[in-house]
């Protein structure tokens, strides 16, 4: 196809996509600036809406504030482990979700609202469009990450209260990423949460319709890679 | 830096990272369904809060499901227009701002923030996780695209009461976004609105902070690259 990449190319993307992972082990070592200014320019050519740019990039390395992030993780968990009944429950309190302090780095990805003005657009109708920019911003770091042998863990379970009292976030401001970043001793071959059981990754083809919602695959046919990359 | 790829398969990640454009000018010529289904499977491999892979695709081909987004596009645009004076205003009204019709194939990507039940791990106190997950699978094929020569466009400004009586998708399901899928005729070296003049990439370093919001890079040094990547 005009425009293709070459298939070396090609697949190289592909594993980008099919080798990230969500990490929560790190090794201590610090990342080097220059690896860390690579990974913010790729966030920053994410798409946004009407180029409105709307994220900023807060980088935390200081111990006391990862501490007190760590705390507010801690006070969120307690609460959503009392969620998980049985089984669930004794398996989610194994389960490792966060290397705030492990990491050398930890990065909160925030979007502002009112940036370029309020009438942004492509904004009008659909006003939650500057936060998914921000989203796809994150997501352009997370595989430019895993080709620099970077990994990345995207914490969620804290209040934005917390982050915003800690991180001094203005009320225009909206973070919508805590992401942990460092070296890893590994990347596992899939999803933590499918090893141990959690969940299984579903099957794509029901997931998809034709024409309306509901209406299962007719006419297209979904080929499947041979191998299960999960 | 071990786990890294290849320099070659790096800079193929960063080609698709800086190369990926928001199309809105398509060829007519079908994709080859051996070709969207590796766009779908690269979506479908996007990280999501606990594992809940919350998203579903309507792939759209009916000429007359389309007028029916067109003319929905339409009226979400006139409305848009108004809000624009001046010069703004004309720029506005000129600029093409989708290919639903042009493009051979045009594609509704959801949420079902029920998947998986009502408490899903990591979506526990930051509800919105499911919706933001969603979005990294867009951001996924997007890039994936790119790598295929394919031209993507994400098109915000539809009503979704719209997309969901079109579409007939349930109050459960939250559809993120509408995108014009196919081949094009280029893929421009910025993006139209940079060139256009409706604003310009945003310098990247006071957009970085360092411990906390507002403060700026004292001991980070952000390096950019030589060329302006824009």
């Amino acid at each position: 196809m005009d425009h293709a990449f070459s298939e070396s190319e090609r697949e190289a993307v592909y594993r980008a996509i099919f080798e990230r992972r969500d990490c929560r082990r790190f090794l201590p070592d610090p990342l080097p600036d220059s690896v860390v200014s690579r990974l913010l320019v790729a966030a920053h050519h994410a798409p946004s809406v009407g180029f409105m740019q709307p994220w900023n990039f807060i980088l935390i390395r200081s111990a006391e504030v990862r501490s007190r992030i760590k705390a507010a993780f801690e006070r969120a968990n307690q609460s959503a482990a009392e969620l998980f009944d049985g089984d669930k429950g004794t398996l989610y309190r194994d389960l490792k979700l966060e290397g705030i302090l492990d990491s050398p780095l930890n990065l909160c990805v925030t979007c502002d609202r009112s940036r370029q003005g309020p009438v942004v657009l492509g904004r009008t109708i659909q006003p939650e469009m500057d936060l998914y920019s921000t989203v796809c911003a994150v997501q352009n770091l997370w595989l430019a990450a895993r080709a620099e042998g970077v990994g990345v863990g995207w914490v969620s379970i804290i209040d934005p209260a917390d982050l915003r009292l800690i991180l001094g976030i203005p009320d225009t401001i909206v973070p919508i990423a805590y992401l942990c970043l460092g070296r890893v001793p590994e990347f596992p071959d899939t999803p933590e949460l499918q090893r141990l059981g959690w969940l299984s990754r579903i099957d794509l083809e029901p997931l998809v319709f034709e024409e309306g919602w509901g209406r299962h695959l007719e006419t297209f046919h979904l080929s499947l890679p041979d191998d299960d990359r999960s």
